[in-house]
């Protein structure tokens, strides 16, 4: 089975409800709290083995990192996250220094990002080390973006340089939440994901919800120097790594080519933020234009849970 | 470590907000979504080896399972339950017909009680099926029922018969929702709680947060039959299983005497739904009158995770 068509499993079966506005299948689900307000929710389950590696990392980083995932998902409808609970299986016989430091990591993002954590689950088992964090967020009086509203003809922008996260970024980078909320009050962003399956993965998700393609030009992809070093050793091309390395929790958006311009140039964002990396079209193909003119047709790479991954070259 | 310690270290260091009502320390934490509004946010997390057997037990019961704890959680509040997001990982290989199967577990309580699941995360490790559930919960214009309101001279109340649950009822218990916003309805509870770690542990817990002792009756200790047949495999007592053993998912509550007549004679309820164990005494002790007269102190007993778990008879 694989993580994608599992979900599609799940969610055709989901029911409609009046207090629900949005359900499975973006970065959050959307909640009816009262009349005028929205509640935003998501989850995000990380594992020793799979997410994050003990052996090489220190645990502080790994409490961090859960709840960065969390504040991009929230980013990614440019929304703000308020609080959060948070769960952790122990490995039995976790030492109290061990399970503190964890916190040390929770703490200090989430008191950098204004994040109460107010409770959670502390078990303990025969397995690697686990955390799940829920993360609420609110609406601000501004419309959550969803993945579902790319239009034909719409810009594609992502910020900051894509791939090889694994080299460092997927522990130390900082969730867009102040780009994603500047994004929805001044811009009328059209689409929004946040990076964390792969480019071509997270675009996918976006034409798949919003039945449009894609064009993207090569040589704007912004190849970040994680993917360049990286590719030294895997001996695929650095354009492959920013192409489907995951967890690069940067925002992918769409929006009309005018907006797309004033947004580039806005003194809001620090220059270089975006990248405009190609253009939504009619279809459901995801192309590529290389610098020689030639289109060729790519497909959404990535790491998809409960599949073993498979990589080809684009 | 022990689990209570260490959740006690993070509640010392957790941050006043104003937007959070009650944080960690209770079956949910509050937030304020709006002027009016409270939102219950509770989280639990369930492993293979801990908390249940795959060898022994159906996957699909286990889907139940996450999802019955977490609204017990919401009744021991007085509330009622809304929606919920799941996080699983399952092992890696698993067959989709067994994640299927989960599924339909949580479906199945979900439906009956009119939870909507609206999003999750499902990943795959070198891990034990370890499922997290983070359910929300909606005040309908009542105040939720904390742990911290018992009174002296409290009666304390329980739902059910206790003790042996390990033999099926942790799995097919009925969580006691109905119970839990009619008693937040109509009668002036002070403190509720669910019974998950054991009948004396949670009791400890609304003491401890009450600031107050109690005296419990050993005659008036709804045992159950599960008790029974169990101390016959354990060589424990039945009493000692109706005190100590964990997830009957009862509610256990004090209010005042001349409430806790009502409660017990309210056609509201089924017949037998409550049994008076003992009332709230000044002091913190926890005692317990025997048929004979005497009164010892007995010690919360019951699971606690991260603890090598130390069971003696009371």
């Amino acid at each position: 089975m694989g993580e994608f068509s599992f979900i599609e499993w799940i969610r055709k079966r989901q029911k409609r409800r009046k207090d629900v506005a949005l359900g499975i299948g973006d970065d959050c689900a959307l909640i009816n709290v009262s009349a005028d307000k929205l509640c935003l929710i998501t989850t995000d389950m990380l594992i020793d083995g799979t997410h994050f590696d003990l052996k090489r990392c220190a645990v502080r980083d790994v409490g961090r990192k859960a709840i960065a995932c969390s504040i991009s998902d929230v980013a990614a409808m440019g929304c703000r996250a308020t609080v959060a609970v948070v769960s952790v299986c122990f490995p039995n016989n976790t030492p109290e220094s061990f399970a503190r430091e964890l916190y040390k990591g929770i703490w200090g993002i989430a008191d950098k990002y204004g994040i109460g954590i107010v409770g959670g689950d502390t078990i303990s088992g025969d397995s690697p080390l686990c955390i799940n964090v829920t993360m609420l967020g609110r609406d601000e009086g501004l419309k959550p973006i969803r993945r579902s509203g790319a239009r034909v003809g719409d810009a594609i922008l992502v910020t900051g340089k894509l791939g090889g996260s694994i080299l460092g970024k997927h522990f130390n980078f900082e969730p867009r939440i102040r780009e994603g909320v500047l994004l929805n009050k001044h811009f009328a962003v059209h689409a929004m994901i946040d990076i964390s399956d792969g480019l071509t993965a997270d675009l996918n998700h976006i034409l798949e919800e919003s039945h449009v393609g894609a064009m993207l030009y090569e040589e704007r992809i912004p190849i970040s120097e994680a993917s360049v070093e990286l590719a030294r050793k895997t001996g695929n091309t650095p354009l492959y790594h920013a192409l489907s390395d995951g967890e690069d929790y940067e925002l992918l958006l769409t929006l009309s080519g005018g907006q797309a311009k004033k947004a580039i140039a806005s003194p809001l964002f620090e220059k270089g933020t975006f990248s405009c990396i190609g253009e939504i079209v009619a279809g459901k193909k995801m192309q590529m234009k290389c610098p020689d003119g030639r289109v060729r047709r790519i497909k959404p790479l990535g790491y998809e849970h409960l599949k073993s991954p498979v990589r080809k070259r684009p």
